[in-house]
């Protein structure tokens, strides 16, 4: 085994849970032969699945676990007797080496506190985000926290920025991506003092990044900058807002196309542009945010997935071990940690001057 | 000049102006043949504007002003010299009585600070906030606040709440509209503080409204809920995202019909479903955001908007000053008191009681 390609899933979280989590698996198993898989859950249901999947039953162990955190579950409780469920355990394999990756469906809540307490924060992250790809005009960007921290202070902020451009980095292939901060204007004067608070330290900061200040609503689905920063209350509405636009102009342009029998020839005769155009904006293919800040790589899946869906979640997973996304930011903390000593040294400096220049006169 | 029909007018707001103001004005005279303006502004540049539109030429009134507030002043620029800059003046003609209702376009923030200091707060209303309608699935709802304030507390968005199913009984038609605040969660243990008090003491309020708890992101699109409550910050993102988001896919899906002949041909087949879909989600026909909370109708334009745009934020105007939103707002707010009154004396009874029963044991 490839110690590199082993990913652990909790094959019971998510709604279709474990059928689309099995099947999702043998999809991602067909693009990347080297996969392996370590499947945590009830396995009187997951061995008769495997029968319908012989090429994933192969290459993977299951591992029974008797307790499921259920999707209502309070993070308190998955945190007190969820250590030993399929969830806690496909968490636990990244903890002990066993796994480079976990990929989790369902209940981000107790994924996030379970990943949290199992792995801990890496050196210079307060808080961990979570970070997705969204779709937009130009092909694709960034975007963080989805939901984490419903809260957020301004070194949280600057540590998001810094987690997303290593994430935009490693997916993206953008060697310097562009960042900027989710506002209400792009004037530095709006915003509240915790935005504009982290919007000076990222101007001064030394990381591989160009950071472009504000951006607003409107800058999201035009992919203005590769990455974009925010708590996680705000971006969680933004996602699901510019989600459920999508869905109803979806929804209003098929109601359109049948209104008429013009129309409805005219949809026959666009039905592969249509099609095209739907599969760049399912969130199945958007699918899989990384809990980023964590000693160990957790990957969640929307609850509500597809397989193929599922699949991508997998491929994220792929893509963040293989390009040493844990490297990219601990070598980016260190930079911007000491760009801050620099700072401060100068600032000490100017102070001893400021104090001679008094003395002197 | 019957008094319920004079609109103030800024004619030097927003990006176009005067020409949009004063061509949107005569477009919104046509629709209603019984309205009036007082129009503010240079009247070097409005008095030759208003040679082609005779008609509205007939049924306006110019007051010349010297100032203009430009789209990037500060709102503690607008308060120090703004009072007599078109702006301020149209804002004063509805504080003085001379018009219903003043429509404003470009920079909000000045309007905001103007508007509060010269009509000056509603009784019972902390601070004023800004709502409009956005397109949904199901036809439109009402969102606020929309930008006014950055941070608000419980008691905000409890007064939002009120003041957004006035506004949804009066121009939507809705004796009792459904309405919730906007949150990460539908669970009552998600969200902040700020959000669970304002949860609770909506459930508690005896308000004509149908209080259906939190709605997510996903649900503003559908039209889940006729009133969707938040605060300043969260409201203008989710807003501009979904703006943004329709931007995006009108964008790509016009890029998709033009990739191949067929596709081509199947667009020339739809155009008619395609333009009506279109009609439905341009902002301009959804124009018309409302300051709330004010002795008096402010309406604020899109600062891009078209004179289509314009002219439906005179709309708006017309349908708020002939439907007596402010009465509305003030009788609810009285029942919302009485009802914390209530609640005060049960509690306080209750205290009574639990204090005999200690005496007695």
């Amino acid at each position: 085994m490839t110690r590199e390609l082993v990913i652990s899933l909790d094959a019971m979280g998510g709604d279709h849970a474990p059928e689309i989590v099995i099947e999702g698996a043998s999809i991602a198993r067909e693009r990347v032969p080297s996969l392996k898989f370590l499947i945590f859950g009830d396995e009187t249901k997951i061995v008769p699945l495997l029968t319908r999947f012989p090429i994933l039953k192969n290459c993977c162990e299951v591992f029974h676990t008797d307790k499921v955190i259920s999707a209502d579950e309070r993070p308190s409780q998955a945190l007190r007797r969820g250590r030993d469920s399929s969830m806690g355990q496909s968490i636990q394999a990244v903890k002990d080496d066993k796994a480079c990756a976990a990929v989790l469906a369902g209940n981000t809540g107790a994924q996030m506190a379970l990943a949290k307490f199992i792995l801990r924060t890496m050196e210079g992250i307060d808080r961990p985000a979570l970070a997705s790809l969204i779709p937009t005009s130009r092909g694709e960007s960034v975007m963080l926290d989805l939901g984490a921290n419903v809260e957020c202070d301004e070194n949280n902020l600057v540590q998001f920025a810094i987690m997303g451009a290593a994430f935009a980095r490693t997916v993206l292939g953008v060697v310097k991506p562009t960042v900027a901060i989710l506002n209400v204007g792009v004037e530095e004067l709006k915003g509240s003092d915790v935005i504009k608070e982290a919007d000076r330290m990222l101007r001064e900061a030394n990381i591989p990044m160009d950071y472009k200040g504000f951006t607003e609503g409107h800058g999201l689905g035009g992919g203005e900058v590769d990455v974009v920063v925010t708590d996680g209350f705000t971006g969680n509405i933004a996602l699901k807002t510019a989600e459920g636009t999508a869905k109803m102009i979806a929804n209003l342009l098929k109601r359109s196309l049948m209104e008429s029998i013009l129309s409805k020839i005219g949809a026959l005769f666009a039905s592969s542009s249509l099609q095209s155009l739907k599969n760049h904006l399912d969130p199945n293919n958007h699918n899989g945010a990384v809990f980023m800040g964590l000693n160990g790589l957790v990957i969640k899946s929307h609850g509500g997935a597809s397989a193929k869906g599922f699949a991508a979640a997998i491929g994220v997973a792929v893509d963040m071990a293989e390009n040493d996304l844990a490297g990219k930011i601990t070598r980016d903390l260190t930079n911007f940690k000491n760009t801050i000593e620099e700072t401060d040294e100068d600032e000490a400096d100017e102070t001893v001057i400021e104090m001679n220049i008094k003395e002197q006169t």
